[in-house]
């Protein structure tokens, strides 16, 4: 095996060049999924993909409609007794206005120094393509000695609306033991990461009612509560002193942060200036006893999102307004529920909210939290293949964000999944001049094929 | 005297329908001032006016220019030795839209039963007619016994912007001894009013930085103090638990409510049931100890009028907001001033804004509170002239609401403002089918001939 595995490391480095260049072809296609005037350049997109997958000699690859963009499906299940692994990817990418900040066209991948610049050259037809060439480095000299499925959507900058309903209706075809996600990038240069655990989202809208209509505030005020103020006082009662969340039981069902789990977080680089330089805010806040990194990845927290009521224009206007609503949302770790954070929420309210006014919670969106046991045969095999290709043990976070697709995966296939990727943080993903740094990426292909041999044994 | 009393109230009587017809001519000129279309109209509505003192024989009658709407002066001085009052009122009215809900053209004025429906029949141009009729009913059967002077503006609906220079610029042409508005109204039918007291003003934006700019929700959610709950925290904060407001030395100057005061405050017919039905809150709220309409009169007051930060569209963004933006007044009472209520935020910020966030605290608006002292000539005059007319004793009210003439006309002229006014609470002001109760209209002139009488003795 060491041989194969030597032979196919060799291969990537000689085929570098029709690696990026192929590369180019798919970031050569405006796959923007949120642009209705795309719908052909989503299915070239996808067409591509198809080739690539059977160009490999994956099985059974389809083009599989949705009601917006088509999914991608291939598999390879050959390997009798051997564990199945679904790839996730998507294909699409974001718009890229204000096009007259771009220094090159967008869909004409340019590279200047080390770095392509391209729209989704790192989110993420760049990690996609990188799983494609490890696989063909290692088909062309060899064979895989594990099962593989793909799963690449066209809807992910758009919230994988189709995923809710294909997942559940597909779910023979997807199964496997374990997912791959490489949408997530390196914590920074050098800096090879995995990420294993995503908070949930439970989104709320919480509305006061006060008196029936506006008042004018020198003839009522005084006799009836505000709505903005009695909203104020109820979100002013959501945390204590110190910054930790009151809601009754709302840490019912927190899973406690380890101590080897909390060594690991520790050795994340993200610091208190760390966090007070990417927010300029003037001091840090939050829930005592954590580390930065854990208040945002391991601890749940609850946000206002958005407050409104009454006249907010120029000026003034003298209005005892009749509502005040905000927009409040909580997220979530293992094993809370987003249900969980609705019901705590519904009785700290009914506790709470004066009788001088009434209320309304609407959730509005909800994700369960995701995490990945990293003492596993798969995760050893991704963190071996990292230490060998970058000399140094992965750095193990967890993400503050949420990614439904994870969750969704978790619950329907009971597979976990891993997520890393070789994108950068100042790789604009989302802006203008999105790049990729080339010499990261060529080494994210190595990992990638170390990755895939380490599977085996 | 008692003899011309009857002959002009006989006077008064005997004229009513050539009286009605004069404010019908008033009231067919669209004096809409905040419309600038019609600034021609709001000249003839000036010209009206100085005809009609003309007529009554008042002196150095003046149409003077503003920077906008003119000021229609009069005076008349001849009874040495005697007070000078002053006359206030305002010629322009308000928009007429929504036009589709007027059941009669609102420039023509109709009489439906016992009321008169006009635009401005009963804010203010009745009153101003009353006071003319009133005038016009002594000076045809006798000779006025105090000293008048006439200060009728065309800028009330739109705030008496020129009032503000205006009045320290003529302090000499307007010095007087008292002051009578009749822009007030009665508190109900059959239930005469004196308005001696006004609440003050001051006008705040209250804004809070956190992170230097929009920062995602999940990657920063629970390392940074999210501007809208600080707001909400810090607005929280500025009442205690039972509705007392809690800015340091807020209260300082308060002057407190006598037990002969409130004795009369209680006598208003507005309870809490009044209250209830007026907000349709679903209980009442406030200061403990004070009755609803000492609290809305008496007692100042904090409100939000508006509160703006973050994503407030439809649906869900996961944002924390770079700032939290508050309108906040609070109503002042004698002895308050702005700068107090200023200061008194300044501190209570200086001592609560957390250091995790920043802030800014703008004025934008200020008018100082009023009130007249009950135990006058002129204020027994006007009560013992309700008493003739109407056969009860007047009320005596404070009204929650700010008129900024009424504060300037008292620092500036020296003059105390007595407010009264014929109105009754459902004439439909500022909306559409305004209307006058005529029946009360002409109790109206005879109030204010009883009154004029009243004042020499």
């Amino acid at each position: 095996m060491t041989e194969t595995r030597h032979q196919a490391l060799q291969y990537a480095h000689q085929n570098k060049h029709r690696f990026l260049a192929e590369l180019n072809e798919l970031l050569a296609i405006p796959s923007i999924s949120t642009d209705d005037k795309r719908q052909s350049d989503m299915r070239r997109a996808a067409e591509w993909l198809e080739s690539q997958l059977r160009n490999l000699g994956i099985k059974n690859v389809q083009i599989m409609p949705t009601r917006k963009h088509p999914i991608v499906y291939g598999e390879w299940l050959e390997v009798v007794g051997a564990p199945t692994m679904l790839i996730y990817g998507h294909y699409d990418v974001q718009p890229v206005d204000p096009l007259d900040l771009w220094q090159s066209p967008p869909f004409t991948p340019t590279q200047r120094g080390e770095n392509l610049y391209a729209r989704g050259a790192s989110d993420m037809k760049g990690q996609v393509v990188a799983t494609l060439k490890a696989l063909e480095s290692i088909v062309n000299n060899g064979r895989l000695t594990v099962n593989i499925k793909f799963l690449i959507e066209g809807e992910e900058e758009i919230g994988s609306p189709s995923l809710d309903t294909f997942i559940p209706e597909h779910k023979d075809l997807l199964s496997c033991d374990f997912a791959l996600n490489p949408d997530a990038g390196m914590i920074g240069p050098g800096l090879p990461t995995i990420t294993y655990a995503l908070r949930g989202l439970a989104y709320f809208e919480l509305w006061i009612y006060g008196p029936a209509h506006d008042l004018h505030s020198g003839t009522f005020g005084g006799v009836v509560h505000n709505p903005a103020q009695a909203l104020s006082e109820l979100i002013a009662g959501m945390h204590d002193e110190q910054g930790t969340i009151t809601l009754p039981g709302f840490f019912d069902k927190v899973r406690k942060i380890s101590p080897k789990e909390h060594a690991e977080l520790a050795r994340l680089p993200m610091n208190q200036d760390y966090y007070l330089e990417q927010t300029g805010a003037p001091a840090l806040w939050g829930e005592p006893g954590y580390l930065p990194v854990e208040r945002v990845g391991a601890r749940p927290t609850l946000e206002v999102n958005g407050f409104l009521s009454g006249f907010t224009g120029e000026g003034t206007k003298t209005v005892l307004p009749a509502w005040a609503m905000a927009k409040i949302s909580t997220r979530l770790v293992p094993d809370q529920e987003p249900e969980d954070a609705h019901q705590s929420l519904l009785h700290y309210l009914d506790k709470r909210a004066p009788k001088d006014i009434s209320f309304e919670l609407k959730m509005l969106q909800s994700s369960s939290p995701a995490i990945a046991n990293i003492d596993t045969m798969e995760v050893r095999a991704l963190s071996r293949a990292c230490e060998t290709v970058w000399g140094k043990r992965p750095l193990f976070s967890r993400a503050g964000g949420s990614i439904p697709i994870v969750a969704l995966m978790q619950k329907e296939l009971g597979a976990e999944s891993v997520l890393t990727g070789f994108g950068l943080p100042d790789d604009n993903l989302h802006a203008p001049n999105e790049k990729l740094h080339l010499p990261t990426w060529y080494k994210g292909i190595d990992t990638l094929i170390n990755y895939l041999f380490n599977l085996e044994s």
